[in-house]
């Protein structure tokens, strides 16, 4: 078994990242953030992985603290959406275990699954923007799992704004495109195995 | 920002584990895998850790795969919840981002919050057993989040048998326990500044 101290549970920043992105952009607008999370969506499909981006702002300044991409299935971890990735690298530049500290804003190009959905809850971001609805990403294969249809009161109630649909043609186009290619659809438990 | 891909969210099984618990270990029943993620929640406090426990096991040779806890404020990380490590390390060792492939059982201490629920749903698990009530949690202070009311369902619904409140009354004195010591609740949005 994995006891062992010396095992660790690695998620790296694919290089594309870096060499593509300019993570020292700031954006002024939602739009301008949300049109990078759909971005970081496409070019992650073009790198072989899943039709989800995300990216913590801070709020204030409009600079990016960290993004993230679905990379499931190349970092061969169920848990890695592109909202997760998001929030583990925003609070390991943080380096606290809540961003409730500061003004974050969590931007992603679908609505949350029900594991996101929790995580975002937990993560202490102030703000959840979303692109493409929960149906949009259904409609091609994901199963967004066991959500509460009141799930944005639910996460208002702890404190999190919500946004929902901000340029969703835009980013309903990713995942279209990710069906019209074949991508894997892996997060459903039939298919997984 | 954090895209160079030098930059890497690690995590890591504590010392302890390794020193503290049988790792080769084989555990015949259910009682006796609960009992070990009871005992792991309650070691886990003593070391300054969050009151819950969870494993996964190989459900049909007994043998433990992963193990983990509540890490969230020693690993600096909110999404690291005993659930989300067990998931994680277990993954790490098949070496996949599911473990559908084999017949995997998720134990845990107490029962999901929403983020591991969504998890549980995605990691491929076969089973998920629990020990402790969410309203026993949640009666210490820890927000469960947004839970649908019918999530063993929707679980079972995606291939998961869930059994509830094993060797309920045993869990519920770790977290008692942590309450009566004042150990810090941080997952609710408000006290996690």
């Amino acid at each position: 078994m994995t006891s062992s101290p010396s095992v660790e549970v690695v998620w790296r920043q694919p290089a594309w990242i870096a060499a593509e992105l300019d993570g020292e952009a700031v954006y002024a607008t939602d739009e301008g953030k949300m049109a990078l999370v759909i971005d970081l969506a496409r070019r992650n499909v073009a790198h072989g992985g899943g039709p989800f981006g995300a990216a913590v702002f801070e709020g204030d300044s409009g600079r990016i603290v960290a993004l993230g991409a679905n990379w499931v299935v190349a970092q061969r971890c169920s848990l890695l959406h592109a909202e997760i990735a998001a929030i583990a690298f925003a609070e390991l530049f943080v380096g606290t275990h809540s961003l409730a500290g500061g003004n974050y804003e969590l931007f992603a190009s679908s609505e949350p699954c029900a594991q996101c959905l929790g995580a975002t809850a937990w993560s202490g971001v102030r703000r959840l923007v979303c692109g493409a609805a929960a149906s949009e990403a259904e409609a091609i294969g994901f199963d967004e799992g066991p959500r509460r249809t009141d799930w944005v009161a639910q996460l208002e109630a702890r404190g999190i704004a919500v946004t929902l649909g901000l340029l969703a043609t835009e980013a309903q186009k990713v995942l279209h495109a990710y069906a019209a290619r074949g991508g894997p659809i892996y997060n459903a438990f039939a298919s997984a195995g």
